[in-house]
């Protein structure tokens, strides 16, 4: 007998049908027992007068007669005739699947992961991020962008301040990319102009908070014949705008059980753009004090003023001074071309227009104590033609977790890598 | 001016546009001097009385007006005004960007990566692979499969026979994925049942062929509630026949530069199931000679027999002997419910169903010298109830190699990575 999904059960009323999932809960109510089965389309009730012999997350196939009961979840049930085993669990589960995943640490989450991920609302989050991913991608084809995948080991270590992992590679080191960044810019310059990236990228900080993990998924945008830093804002916010919309079109479901809402597309559009100068004296003001840089409470209070001032939860800050963003930042006087985004009191995007011309770039190498040699075949972008271009990445991990307002990045990593976390 | 691209240069007729691109080729006849600019779009042949003092790559703003010429390739030339330099290029190229590059050998267009791309034709292999990717989701997404994103750096390197590279991680060693197996199991037995990854795999093999890399992009694909590797087959078949229908309706482009041809959807359809028995016997009677196992020759003779008997490059071999296979497959007497798929020579995919139960798991690990410990958390997958499953992967660069019939795996990598190669 084919195999019925959940979501499609009214249609078969009255019907001999045949289900498939996992066991997620047992309710033994003395001569009737209720079974909620669970499969990747939704839970059903499946009724019985027989003794259920069954453990819970056990997957089954279950024949019965499809039956309407205006108390089961979804207005029918499945009268049971039989149920046939295809996986068997063993009866003590070390993760409470069909509970609430707010009563359990973060670390029994992760611990846990290979099981905690069948919890309905902890796996809710994934589907939700392989949304974003999906619209990501639709957006910049859409635009004329290219996918690319560029290597993620490097035979240089030196594209910024950030630490790297070390891989052994054969009798040789290399290390683990940081970004895609020079090559996303050697593929603007190698004539597709517009290039985008999903892929993993490593960092191999030591910091342990809720905004780190040491390996992510960067979102990577590249485009070329751009004027300034602004042509990008402009790109990411049609972009985040896009998004955004179709989250709240299509995901609600995965939004709703974290009774989450997602910005809308016209708070997107309303997002301010401020200078960092301005964005330090916001701060200030707010917090009657002294602001040498933006730090993670300067950005709520960013976050909170555009809330309040603009209706919106977005706030893009450009023109960083030049010693806080990498040698390849295009400069403008003591600032540079170059922005954040911040979200919901988080730093989502960085981004700007890039250094394109090979004579900048050879007279800003020294001022970085830095060296063209060091760059591998970095310049050569530059040496042979190079369109004024730039770019931006989004962090998924991050993304996610400012929609779904998740506490922790962990919880919007699958297999999350931090210092101690390498398992499973 | 708003920019024009180049392929929409016929609706702008007698009108001042503004152009923007590389100088790909420049024809001094005395008195008047032909450019030929190249964009993202295209190509356009630029004509003018002037001298033109520009080096070939630099990248340039054309001003000018749209004359017909019949003689020009498109049949609009652009009458220019004047160029107005973005980027411009140093007078010598350390590769023949305008030329042909089977006129160059590998060594130097790998060499030579940051330039090298430039060449239209190497471009176009990079255009039609991002195609594949978005075939490959579009056709999983439109049949229910969630994309997921695993961790690529693990912490036990026991998933098979393939040797890993090893990272520095902080105070501990762990290793480079050679695929999201472990991972897209654990998603599929998590209910999501059907997922698929778009990722890096690495292998540390000591290899120096025309079909291997030590770091690939694996398109990964695992589907739950099936019955055998007959299932995975029907579903890389579907698949397969979405992808070639759309490259021969949308790529013919990128194919043509190559003298390429894509298999059709329906060759696709017709691709023969035989067993590893009988491909071993097929591969003897052509040899004349006792075969023991499938080598890259056999694949050869395996194409070459299916051309010729179903008239496809495309054969799926299934029941592989337990012993050649890693200890998850799912056995069927001495022979396993696994398969390999080989196009035109060359094996693109490995697949079959997965041991799903904990019992014949913990029954197989000692048949492999292995033990549940040092599979981290695997067995928590089949312990708390899986459903029977499996899946495949496809190598891309393999895929990209075979539609466009290139001698060499790493011309379709765009940054490839081997045993002495890891720049630029």
């Amino acid at each position: 007998m084919k195999r019925t999904l959940i979501k499609d059960i009214a249609a078969h009323e009255g019907k001999e049908i045949m289900l498939s999932g996992w066991v997620h809960r047992i309710r033994d109510l003395g001569g009737v027992t209720f079974v909620i089965l669970r499969d990747r389309s939704g839970r059903c009730q499946v009724v019985t007068n027989d003794e259920v012999e069954l453990n819970q997350e056990s997957v089954v196939q279950a024949y019965g007669k499809v039956a309407p009961n205006e108390k089961a979840p979804g207005g029918y049930e499945l009268a049971l005739d039989r149920f046939e085993i295809l996986g068997a669990a063993e009866p003590e589960l070390p993760f409470p699947v069909n509970g609430d995943p707010a009563k359990v640490g973060i670390e029994l989450i992760l611990d846990q992961r290979m099981i905690s991920l069948r919890n309905p609302k902890i796996l809710s989050i994934f589907r939700l991020q392989a949304a974003l991913v999906k619209y990501f991608g639709e957006y910049l084809r859409s635009n004329d962008f290219t996918e690319i995948k560029s290597s993620k080991m490097i035979g240089t270590g030196t594209e910024g301040g950030t630490s790297v992992f070390e891989v052994e590679y054969f009798d040789r080191k290399v290390f683990l990319a940081q970004s895609p960044q020079f090559y996303k810019q050697a593929m603007v310059s190698s004539g597709l102009e517009r290039v985008f990236e999903i892929g993993h990228a490593y960092r191999a900080e030591k910091h342990e908070t809720s905004r780190h993990i040491n390996e992510y998924v960067s979102l990577d945008v590249e485009m070329g014949f751009i004027e300034s830093e602004m042509d990008i804002i402009e790109l990411e916010r049609g972009l985040l705008t896009y998004i955004f919309d179709k989250v709240n079109e299509n995901n609600k479901a995965d939004m709703e059980v974290w009774g989450a809402t997602c910005p809308t597309g016209e708070q997107m559009k309303k997002a301010p753009v401020i200078t960092h100068d301005e964005a330090k004296k916001i701060i200030r003001e707010k917090l009657e004090r002294r602001v040498f840089e933006i730090s993670p409470e300067g950005e709520r209070v960013l976050s909170a003023w555009a809330e309040e001032e603009h209706g919106t939860p977005l706030v893009f800050i450009n023109e960083f001074p030049r010693r806080k963003r990498p040698f390849y930042t295009y400069p403008k006087g003591t600032k540079t071309m170059s922005f954040d985004l911040v979200f919901r009191g988080l730093e989502i995007t960085t981004g700007g227009r890039r250094i394109n011309e090979y004579d900048m770039l050879r007279e800003t190498l020294p001022r970085f104590g830095m060296t063209e040699e060091q760059l591998g075949g970095y310049a050569d972008i530059f040496k042979y033609g190079c369109p004024p271009h730039g770019g931006f990445a989004i962090g998924l991990e991050r993304l996610t977790q400012k929609i779904l307002g998740l506490g922790n990045i962990k919880e919007c990593s699958l297999f999350p890598r931090d210092r101690k976390r390498v398992m499973p």
